[in-house]
């Protein structure tokens, strides 16, 4: 069973549901791809199958720094540790700050990759509501008063937060890091979808207000290519080197094969041109399926409106399971992720994570119209059931 | 203070001893590199650059299945766990098998690598001695009968071991296999050099013995590059499984394009032509690392004799202290790992390893006499100050 619309780049968290491999996301240029790699091999043959550091190629965190002042934040090579992906950097993070029992907090819905690498620690996880101008910081206020809460760190992705879509806005980042102060509090910053803003004006992250508080990780996942592994760690100095012992116990090294071609796929400039091109895309995908979601699904359901990113939410009737529509989805031949995935309790169960980035737009429009199909029909069903009020 | 001869491609372990980067290993052919790296590009960019599997790409696992029956072992992908390189495997399975205050046993001395891995889940580590015939069993024996030592795992390279270079003789490995199922042992078996056997027949490894006590583990590190970072774990189905949900959490997938490369170079033979040369070289090497030894050493140290892989173990007399001789050594540029390294609780002091793939002939012999003089020097101070018989 494939569907051929996948609402999702992370299928394959899900292969359960999707039963394949993962589609494509962007629109990556494969003649620059090939010319970098020509470059690479070419110059450094020996550098690029062999070890290298541990921390990472400096010329790779020289390039890192740049993509870094993109998004309005400062930095220098030797506070960056280059990870085998943005996940490994979580992994490492989660590992060197948790013990068993230490409370985390997140947003909530969260990224599911985060609760992924929080759960071997075996924290307790507490979420703090989202709404469309980001995180809650009047829940998380409360919360930080119980004097039984004392987490290790806070977790949050600011900017088109993975699965809501939605940006925490400038009085919010303020009240957080205000918050952060007040309480000694350490943040996560996850920022791998900053550069992929269509509309609106950017906001700094919050590493650029308060360096000393706050651990920033990125990913050139999205704005160069996910195959590659490469993420990074900015933090101060006493954290990387712990970061790094545990990276070489982890892996070595990352590739330095893979780091060397983003490297120079990086100095060529090449993903900022390529970036004017996703922007585009995925403007008008995102356009695409929040009319279709106007057009198709019942007034009941409401979402959100992404100025970037890849994902929108959608909450449907509390009555509703979004995991039990999946298969009758799947059968139709689209697939998306439950809600039930991004919170660690498992609750949200009403609620869809769609990802725009990868289908083609007509796809993307009969998709939408077909999910809202299998949506009215389950309602149908509880309704004449009469347990649409339970 | 960059030393010119760097007896050990794992430098960066020791940066603070080397100063620099990882050396070169082996000889790998830039045309065929370049022209494999071609294929891939050619063929199939969009899988290259997009995420793959968790558990890796079954084109990947097929050739895998093929370097492992070259060692004569059978075995079929869908076992098969491709990892970021084996350092990932060695914390995968520590991560999966292993609580704090756990038993595991290793040959002493034991990888480093092995040892970083296993360290963060806090075991308690117990050395089995080797001997110039492996592990000595009649050690593991009488260990094994203490009712109070039982162990999560036993870590073992059979083959050229790391540091020691010894490998474990038919005999050996029977009586291995044979207390394993006595005292219900998992056995973890790495074997990174196997394949760089250059005199006397090959071993079939353990696992062929025993596929359901024996956990295998692979690299293309040394046969084909140790830049794409590309190792596998080939054990039974809970076990691939269990360790798949954890690489998940830890980097979601190991690079697809590193993949896709290792696929075109195995399925092109070059590993093989690769190897038939590397033999050659580390052959030549170590014959001319031993000679030197030979003649510029003294007569109180000893050193085994590899039949393969990249490593000659050397024992000084008791008093000295390698890692104190280390700087005069690098003062001198040359470059050794300390024995230390390689005991959980740092005993080794009076012993080196030696890598001889790196450096060419000339070196090799220059680097050895340099050495000798430095081990010499010391052995006078020590005599002079009637500190040589404590």
């Amino acid at each position: 069973l494939s569907p051929e619309i996948i609402f999702d780049p992370y299928a394959s968290l899900y292969s359960e549901a999707t039963g394949r491999g993962l589609p494509f996301i962007g629109g990556l240029p494969p003649e620059s791809l090939v010319a970098v790699m020509d470059s690479v091999l070419s110059g450094g043959i020996n550098e690029a199958f062999q070890y290298c550091e541990t921390e990472g190629r400096d010329a790779l965190k020289s390039q890192l720094v740049k993509v870094m002042a993109q998004e309005g934040l400062d930095s220098e090579p030797e506070h960056i540790l280059v990870t085998t992906g943005s996940q490994q950097a979580l992994d490492l993070l989660a590992r060197t700050f948790l013990d068993p029992g230490d409370i985390v907090l997140t947003e909530g819905p969260t990224y599911v990759g985060a609760l992924a690498a929080f759960r071997p620690a075996l924290p307790r996880i507490i979420t703090v509501p989202l709404d469309d101008l980001g995180i809650r910081t009047d829940v998380l206020r409360e919360l930080l008063e119980r004097p039984e809460i004392d987490p290790k760190f806070i977790y949050v992705v600011p900017n088109f937060q993975n699965p809501a879509g939605v940006t925490m806005n400038s009085r919010r980042r303020r009240e957080l890091l205000d918050l952060a102060v007040e309480h000694d509090l350490l943040i996560l910053e996850d920022n791998p979808y900053g550069l992929l803003r269509f509309e609106g004006e950017p906001l700094p992250p919050l590493k650029a207000s308060d360096p000393r508080r706050v651990i920033y990780i990125g990913t050139l996942s999205k704005i160069v290519s996910p195959g590659i592994r490469v993420g990074w760690v900015f933090a101060p100095d006493p954290i990387i080197e712990r970061l790094s012992t545990l990276k070489q116990s982890a892996d070595l090294c990352s590739s330095s094969l893979n780091q060397m071609f983003a490297e120079e796929y990086l100095r060529r400039g090449l993903y900022e041109k390529n970036l004017v091109n996703l922007r585009d895309i995925y403007r008008s995908r995102r356009d695409v399926m929040l009319k279709s979601l106007e057009k198709h699904f019942p007034a009941e359901a409401h979402w959100t409106n992404p100025q970037g990113g890849l994902f929108i939410w959608v909450t449907l009737p509390e009555y509703l399971d979004s995991a039990k529509m999946l298969p009758m989805a799947i059968d139709r031949k689209v697939a998306f992720v439950p809600g039930s995935a991004f919170y660690p309790d498992g609750s949200g169960a009403n609620r869809i994570r769609l990802n725009f980035s990868f289908p083609p737009e007509e796809k993307i429009a009969w998709g939408i119209e077909t999910l809202g199909k299998v949506v009215r029909k389950e309602m149908d069903l509880y309704r004449s059931l009469g347990l649409d009020n339970p």
